[in-house]
């Protein structure tokens, strides 16, 4: 049994200043035709920024779609044309005011499959050194840092649920772990 | 200073067959107003059934917007009005035609924050029996099993990344290490 879908056509539904919805009519395995509605994303990176061996450079942010304030780590999406790696600098340095010497590439996570294209870069970001912190015109943050282990505490307490966090959060230490 | 923003109106931009989109008109921190587009989502609970002490069950799906195969849990939306505990029953039946008699509560993940108010709520369930599947008619997936062992292996080689997947797992490992 083949699980693949196949386009027939795509048409754009809505596109926003930050969403661009699409329909696209499919072809099913079993030649049956529906509609599959979804997001396209241009991907994103989220860092763990290690001030020492230890800790880490968080953010809390309130997000307005389910209206709450979120522990995060930097995170953004990638700009058009921008190299993945230059997506983690960048945010990093937007977002925090830190610059890191040595980067990891950690792995990667699809966000929400069902309804999107979206891929998580996930970067550890390594000797840090404090430039000046600049975020976008609409962003509010406030920046706090604290162990991996504090961290991991957190969201056995139910209190980190941003999921590219808790999935940056997991690996680094399963990684931290082996080594 | 306060993070939050507030709501001054909203319209539904898109509402179609799976996607509900809406364009909000928002009060920032600092008193200025911007827009915000995100997807308006009923939740999803996401289950790791246990065959035995060791073995879950997992599937192969074709997800359409990222255009590939993905290993996954079961998973699924809450229809409306449905308690939560009676999605993740629903699910794991639907999908692998399993029932389960016990049900143990995990945590939760909000997959994209930026964009969704999608909360999954991750349980285990344990002692299984085997009924029928019946899948919904444009849903196609492959069931199979393999241990925690080697579906954590996977995860670490990069062949499992769907995001809800990954933190059910890595959550799973993380209580049954402590216990």
């Amino acid at each position: 049994m083949t699980l693949t879908e196949t386009k027939i056509d795509s048409q754009t539904v809505f596109r926003g200043r930050l969403l661009h919805v699409c329909k696209d009519r499919v072809r099913l395995p079993n030649g049956k035709e529906t509609t599959r509605e979804f997001i396209i994303h241009p991907g994103a990176v989220v860092v763990l920024p290690f001030l020492d061996d230890k800790t880490l450079i968080f953010e809390r942010q309130f997000r307005y779609p389910a209206g709450k304030i979120f522990i995060e780590l930097p995170a953004g999406k990638i700009d058009p044309g921008e190299e993945i790696a230059a997506t983690g600098r960048r945010e990093l340095l937007e977002e925090t005011g830190y610059i890191a010497e040595s980067w990891d590439y950690l792995g990667k996570s699809f966000p929400g499959i069902g309804y999107t294209n979206e891929v998580i870069h996930i970067y550890i970001a390594k000797n840090l050194r404090l430039l000046k912190q600049s975020c976008d015109a609409d962003e509010f943050l406030e920046i706090f840092s604290c162990t991996l282990e504090e961290a991991l505490a957190m969201l056995d307490r139910g209190e980190i649920v941003d999921a590219k966090t808790q999935v940056a959060l997991l690996l680094a230490e399963r990684k931290l772990r082996k080594t």
